[in-house]
C-alpha cells in the first residue's frame, strides 16, 4: 500500500521575488512537480492588508511554481497551496517552507500502528462560501467540514494526532457586502479591517472555530452566531488562519502523526499560558520529540528541529501576570504584537527562520492570552 | 564607621502621574526624605523627544519629591537622580524604581572584607560640559572623572565590584550649536535625533566610552573623538547611558557590590552575545546571586529577583546567527527593538516590570550586537 | 434687557500645560471669572485615546481655571466647558481659544430685528445617557432635546442661525460594556476604539444625528438604531462632536447668530464637497462675512478672521473627483488625515491656528466626503 | 531641420504592477518605442527605502517597456529613464506619466525666434561617481557638467528656459562606504538615511547644488564641501533631485521651453514661499501660461493643465508665519510632509494626480522653508 512521506525545507528569502532557495531544491531533486504540495511562508513588508512585499511575493513564488510544475499560473493553486503571511517586524527572518509529499509503496504486512507516529499532511477545499455567512455559523461548518476532509487526506482520523490546521477563508469587500444585500442578507460587519470588529477577525475565527468543532475541541451545540468574537473560553489549540476578500472558497490543510507514515519528520504543539510564557515555546518542542526535559535545549536538540509555527496574538487584557502593559494602546501594536512572539519563540529556537504571525487582539486561535506553538522535529527513527 | 544600606523598591504606576506608589512607601517609612536618592524608571509613551507621558511624569515626580523632601521642586535635582527613560512599548510595565540609601554605624571590628559582597551605591556630577565637547573626548574625559568619584562616594575601589553605571549628559540643541559657533567651535553634528548620526547617539556614546575609560574596559590611549560610533570594538559592559539638550553638566551613578556594605541586595551584569539571546539575560541573574546553574530559574529564585536592567540596543548588523532580519528596515524599528528587549528579559524573569532602554541602532553601550543586562538580587545575609 | 456680548481669543501654546497665554488674558481683563464660559483647543501629542499630551493639557487648563474661577477643580465642569482636541500633524499650531460672554444691559427700544445679526453661545448638559443608549436613538434623542436648550440659552429659536453646535457625549468603556450587559442590555460594539465599527464612533455619529435631529436638518422620522454609520445620506452640517468613556451626560456648545446680541463677532459656515475642496473653506469664510467674492481673501479680509473649526473626516471612498486614493489604506491614515483637514484650512486661511479635528473615516459631521467648516469674523458692526 | 514635439500622458495606476495605461497609449500608437524618452511617476506604498511597492513597480514598468521596445530588460535604463517616487499618502494618486519626444523636419525658414517658446526634453548622463565623491563637490560638479549636456540635448542654452531638471545620482551604501575606505577615502556620512545627516540627503542636496551651478543660480565659488547641508541661502529653483545605493553614475533629464519646439505643451516653475503657501502652486500655474491672474483657475483653465511636479519639503524651522507647529515632532514627519505637499497641490489643480515627491527635512531643492512647483499646460498654438 502508498504511504506518506513528507518533508519540508526552509529557505531564507533576501527579497520578496526571491525564489533561488526554491530554485535549489528543485535542482537538487529534493523537491518535484509532482510532490510539492504546499508554500508556507513570511514575507516582509508592513504585513498590512496593503503590504506590497507580499503581494510581489505571492506574484513571484506563484510564477516559479507554475513554471515548475509546468502548468498555467492560474492552475497553481489547485496542485500547490500557498500560505504567504506578511511582516515580518522584529527578529523573523522573510522565509519560505517547502512542503513536499511523496507516496511510498510499503508491503502491507509492513504496517502496522506500533510504529512511532511521524508526519502526514492532508488538504481540502471547502463549498463555496457567501458573503453572509462569512464570520457565521455558515463558515465554521464549511471549514469543519473541509478539516474532516483534509484529515482523511492525511490518513488520520484521532483528532488528538493533529497538531496544526491551516485555513484560509473568504474575508468580506465593499462589493461581497453590496452583493449580500442586493438579495436581503446581513453581513457580521462593515468594518473591512483586522480591528476587534473587523470582518476580517470574524472571518479568521469562524474559520478556527470550525477546525475546533470538526477536532472535537468545542461541541457543536455551543457554537452559534453570537459567540463568535464574544466567548473566548471557545479555542482551538492547533487552528492558525487566515482570510482574504478575493477568495470564494476555504482551504484547509492538516499537519499530524501517523503511524501510516514513513516521514523522518515529527510534528507537536501546545500554547502559551500568556504572551511571556517561553517555557510555552518548549513545551511544543518537547511535544514534538525534543527530549530536553525541565531545562533548555542544547545545541544537539536544536539541530533537529526543522520548523516552529506560533501565532502572537494580542491579548485582550491589559496585564501579564497582574501587571499593567499598555501594548493594547499602542498605535502599532499590530507590529510589536507579532514582533514580540519573534522574539518569544527565536529566544528559545537561537534562530530568526520561525513562522509567526499575529498582530491582531483576541483570537478563537489558542486560549485567553496564550498563542499557539506548532513545532516540526526531525528524527532519527525512519 | 558608618556603612552603606541600600533598598530598591518597584513600583508599578497606572499613568505617567502616578505617585502613589512612592506615597505607600513613604507612608510606611521604606523610604525617608533623606535616605531617598534615585528614582528609576519607565514611562509610558511614545519614547520619542517630545513624549509627553515622560515630560508629565518628570514634573508630578520632582512634585511630589519637593514636598516628600519639604524642598522647593528646582532644588529636587540636588538630591534625588531622577532616571526616566521613556516608552513601555510591549511587555514593559510602565513602573518607579525608588534607590534608598541609609548610612548605619558599625562597629570598627565588625567591618572586614571577609563579608560577602552586597549593593552599594555612590553619585557625582561632572565639571560642565559645553556644546564642542557633546560627543567627544572632553564629555568622554568629565564622564570618567564623575564615574571616578561617584565609585569613591559609593565606597568602591575596584571596577570589577562596579556593575552598573547610570550616564546623564548634556546632548546639543540648535541654541547651544549656535553658541559653540558663535564662539569659532565645532561641534559633532547638526542632527538633533537619536539617529546613527544623531547628537544624541554621540553624546550617548561618549559618556559610555568615559565609564569605559574609568573602569580600565578601554585604555584612554585607545580614545579620541574618532572612535565615537566608529569603533565598535570599544565599550563599557555595564553603562546605561542618556543625555538631554537642556543639562550643562553630567550626572553618574553608580551601582556595585562591597564587603562594607550591610545591604540586603546584591547586584551583577552580563552581556547577551547577540538580540535573541535569553542565556545572557539568565547569566546577569546568575551574576548578581541567582544560583539555578545550567537550568532555569525556578518560582523561588525569581522570588528573591527585585530588579532588571537591561539595554535593548539594534545592533548594526541585518543578521543574527547567519539568518538576515529587515529590523533596520522597519520604520518604527525604535519602538520594536524597545519591544523586543522588553520581551526577551520579561521571557526569562517572568514579570514585566524590567527597566529596559534603548531603540536606538550600535553603542558603545555592550559588545558590538549584545547587550548590557544588570540584576539586583535580595540575599538571606545581612 | 440683558443681551450677549461674546468674544473669542486664540492663544498659542508653547507646551501642553502653557496656560500663559491665559493668564495675559485674565490679567488684561478680556475674560474674567463668572464671563469665561468655554475653552475649546487643539493639543500637542498623538492624538490617540492615550495621548498624554492632551490629559496632561486637559489637567493643567482645569487646574489653571479653578485658580482663575477660585473654585476646587472638579467643580470647574459646572462653569465652564472644555473642548480639547488632542493631535496637531501637519500645520496646526497648539493652541486654546478662549470663549467669553458678557450680559449687557440695554434698553428695551434699542433691541430690533432690524439689526444684523451677531455671535452668541448657549450652553446646556443632557439628561444622563446609560451604556446601552450609547450610538443609539437614545443618545441621539437626549443630545437633539439638550441640543435645543443650548439654542434657547443662546436665545436662538430659528435653526437656520445655528452655525456650529460642539458636542460632547458618553461613550463606551470595558466597565460601562459590562453594566449594561449584567442588566441585560445590549451595546452598539464592543470595539472601544474610532474605528468604522467602534463604540466611539457610534457615539460621535449618535451626537451628530441628535443634533442634525434637533436642527431639522434630518426628520425624527428618518432616524432608527439601524442608520448610525450605515445611511450616510443624513447628516449635519453643522455638528462637532467627542466623546469620552469617562462620561455621564451629553454636553452642547451653540454658535449662532442673533439680532438681539451686541457681540462684535459674527459666524458662519458651509461644507466642503469633498476632501481637496479649498472653495469650501473660502466659503465658510463669506458665510461668515468676509466679502472677497468669487475670488481669494487678502490681508484685510484675514486680519478680520478670528478663527476656523472645522473637521477633517476621511472619505469614506477611495476615489476623489473619479481618480483613485490610497489614504484609506495608509497605517496612519488617522494622523495622514487630520494633517490633511489642516493644509486645507490653512492654505486658505494664511495661518496654522485653526481649529481641525478629524481622522476618523466617514461620519455623519457633515457630508459623504466632504466636511463642515465654521468661520468667526469680526465685523465694524456693534 | 529637425526639432522636438514633446507629449506628456498621465496615467493613473490601479496597482504597483499596473501597466494598462501604458499599454492603451501604446495600442493608440501616442507613445512609440522610438519616442518614449522617459517614465516619471508616483508609486503607492511606504515610501522608504525598503518600499517593496516601488520597487514592484520599477520591476514591472521596466519589463514592460522591454517588450514595448524589444530589448532585454537591462538596457532599458539605455533608452528611457525611470524617476519612480515612491509613497502616496493622502491626495496623491499613484500614476505614471509617459514622456515621449518626436523629432519632426521643419523648412529652416519655418524656425525663427519669434515664435512662442514651447516644450522641449534633453537627457544626459553623468561621468561614475565614486563613493568620496557622494555630498561633496565632486558629485556637485558632475551632476553641473551632466546638466549642461542635457540642456544641449534639449537644444536649451538659456537658463531662464529651464523650468525643471530631475535628477537620479548615486547615494551612499555599507559596501561602497567599505571601498572608499580601502583606499584611504572619506565619506560624507555613515548614516545611510535621509535625515538630516543622511547620506542619501548629502547625496540628493549635492546633486542640487550641481544643478544650480550649471544654471548660474548659484556662483561656483560660492561651493564646496562644507556648504552641503548647511548653507540654505544657497539653492536651485527647478532641481528635483534623487539618489539610489545602487546607481554608479547620474542621469538627468531637462524640461524647459524653446522656441524652436513644436509641442503643444509648456512649462513653467515657481516656488512657494513657506509650507501652506497655495499661491505658490498658482504662480507655477500661470508661469506655465494659464492667465487667471490674481484669482482662481477655473475649469477651462485646469482643463488645459497636463500635469504638476512638486516637492514637498519639510521646513527646517518649527515657525509657518510666527507660529509654532510641530511637524518637526512628528514620528511619521516624513509621511505627512509629503502628504500636505500632496493637499496643497491638489486644493489647486482639482484633481489628486499631482507628481508631489518629498518627506526630507531641509534641502537645496528650493528656498528655505519654500518648495519648487512645475506644471505642464496645454496651449493652443502649435
Amino acid at each position: 500500500m502508498k504511504v506518506q512521506r513528507v518533508e519540508m525545507f526552509v529557505n531564507a528569502m533576501a527579497t520578496p521575488a526571491d525564489t533561488s532557495g526554491l530554485q535549489k531544491l528543485a535542482d537538487s531533486g529534493k523537491i518535484k512537480p509532482d510532490t510539492l504540495v504546499a508554500l508556507v511562508g513570511k514575507t516582509e513588508g508592513t504585513g498590512f492588508h496593503d503590504d506590497w512585499g507580499r503581494v510581489w511575493a505571492d506574484v513571484a513564488l506563484r510564477d516559479w511554481t507554475g513554471k515548475f510544475l509546468g502548468i498555467p499560473v492560474d492552475e497553481v493553486a489547485k496542485h500547490v497551496i500557498f500560505v504567504l503571511s506578511g511582516g515580518c517586524p522584529g527578529v523573523i527572518t522573510p522565509h519560505i517552507a517547502a512542503v513536499s509529499r511523496e507516496w511510498v509503496e510499503v508491503p502491507d504486512g509492513d504496517v502496522d500502528t506500533g510504529r512511532e507516529k511521524m508526519l502526514v499532511v492532508g488538504r481540502a477545499g471547502s463549498d463555496p462560501m457567501p458573503p453572509e455567512e462569512v464570520g457565521r455559523m455558515g463558515q465554521i461548518r464549511k471549514v469543519g467540514e473541509a478539516t474532516h476532509r483534509a484529515m482523511e487526506d492525511a490518513g488520520l482520523t484521532d483528532p488528538k494526532d493533529v497538531h496544526l490546521v491551516m485555513v484560509k477563508v473568504p474575508g468580506l469587500t465593499t462589493a461581497s457586502i453590496k452583493d449580500a444585500e442586493s438579495r436581503g442578507k446581513t453581513v457580521v460587519s462593515h468594518d473591512l479591517t483586522f480591528g476587534p470588529e473587523g470582518a476580517g477577525s470574524y472571518a479568521n475565527d469562524a474559520a478556527a472555530l470550525g477546525v475546533a468543532m470538526a477536532l472535537g475541541e468545542v461541541p457543536e451545540s455551543a457554537l452559534s452566531d453570537g459567540v463568535v468574537r464574544r466567548n473566548w473560553d471557545l479555542y482551538s489549540e492547533v487552528a492558525m488562519t487566515s482570510s482574504g476578500g478575493e477568495k470564494r472558497h476555504g482551504e484547509v490543510v492538516v499537519f499530524g502523526n501517523s503511524a501510516w507514515s514513513r516521514s523522518a519528520l515529527r510534528i507537536g504543539h501546545a500554547v502559551t499560558r500568556d504572551f511571556i510564557d517561553a517555557e510555552g515555546v518548549r513545551k511544543a518542542l518537547r511535544s514534538a520529540g525534543l527530549h530536553f526535559n525541565d531545562g533548555l535545549p542544547d545545541e544537539a536538540d536544536l539541530s533537529r528541529l526543522v520548523h516552529v509555527f506560533a501565532k502572537s496574538v494580542i491579548p485582550g487584557s491589559d496585564q501579564i501576570r497582574g501587571q499593567r502593559i499598555t501594548l493594547l494602546d499602542d498605535a502599532d501594536a499590530y507590529q510589536i504584537g507579532k514582533a514580540l512572539g519573534g522574539m518569544l519563540v527565536a529566544s528559545v529556537t537561537g534562530r530568526t527562520t520561525n513562522y509567526v504571525s499575529g498582530g491582531e487582539r483576541n483570537s478563537h486561535q489558542g486560549p485567553p492570552g496564550g498563542n499557539i506553538v506548532a513545532a516540526v522535529v526531525r528524527t532519527n527513527a525512519i
